[in-house]
């Protein structure tokens, strides 16, 4: 049987970055549709010190590639974090698929019990073990940069509803 | 070990019923602070054909309970989800924490391949096996209406950032 710690998070964030990219080509379609400037909706907030919806995109890509790679053991890449347009976002949902669809399941084997700083040397540093930094830290990070995104266009009249969030499961 | 089911579970409806019940306590506090109808905020929504706050409450300790109990085998108990006021709607966290505190780690056991129909004789009926039911739905839904509930605040002003939204972990 495949490691739970494999099953319970690359799927779970395929699933969601997959419904994610489509809503983003939803919300582009949408702009081109009503002669919305499209970063009138990537650089949409819901209150003024939220981060915009451009951000939401990179921080749940983030954290999809970060929880990966540190339950596989690997390296945490480093993004340049400088897409603007729907088109770049989308890349970079592509490019984080590409990456998270590199590990396999023996990767994770053991990973429920590997220790996992994060904020390392910094005041807040934190350390979990593999499951309780997933389940209590990583997946509800995960969705709710995902649900924020959502949230988002949806509050901008962009016409999507849960089966768009769920995406294909 | 304690089944990675009841792990990727219990214990995470129970941070995130925690943190939601300690936002809808500030959101309560903010309103009677800026002397704000109450229930400006619990129907408050995101966009008219969404769901309000005290829903998107209710939905999500409909899925806390509805997901435990179906993994559990255990019947789905009815709730009449009449809750209007915060006190209500923090009563029925309460209510819900208590539900699923009440299984144990044990009635978990080989549910990942527990077969789980959901809206079974509907149109819309569909089976999962425990595992991806809990992965690929139940935490996706249950996610869904917490982070919205906490957008929701947010977007009315609430002071409250991600660490409320993470709760204790």
């Amino acid at each position: 049987m495949t490691d739970p710690m494999y099953t319970s998070s690359i799927p779970v964030f395929r699933q969601m970055l997959g419904s994610l990219a489509a809503i983003l080509a939803k919300a582009e379609a949408y702009a081109a549709e009503k002669n919305i400037e499209p970063a009138a909706l990537t650089q949409a907030r819901l209150f003024p010190d939220m981060f915009p919806l451009r951000r939401q995109v990179q921080i749940a890509c983030d954290f999809a590639r970060g929880v990966s790679a540190r339950l596989a053991g690997a390296d945490v890449p480093k993004y340049d974090d400088e897409e603007q347009t729907f088109g770049e976002l989308r890349d970079l949902i592509a490019r984080t698929l590409g990456f998270i669809d590199g590990f396999t399941p023996a990767q994770f084997d053991g990973s429920a019990r590997r220790e996992i700083v994060v904020r390392a040397g910094t005041p807040k540093e934190r350390r979990f073990d593999g499951q309780a930094y997933l389940l209590s830290y990583g997946l509800p990070q995960f969705f709710f940069h995902v649900t924020t995104a959502y949230a988002l266009l949806r509050h901008n009249g962009v016409d999507i509803g849960k089966r768009d969030y769920m995406g294909q499961y």
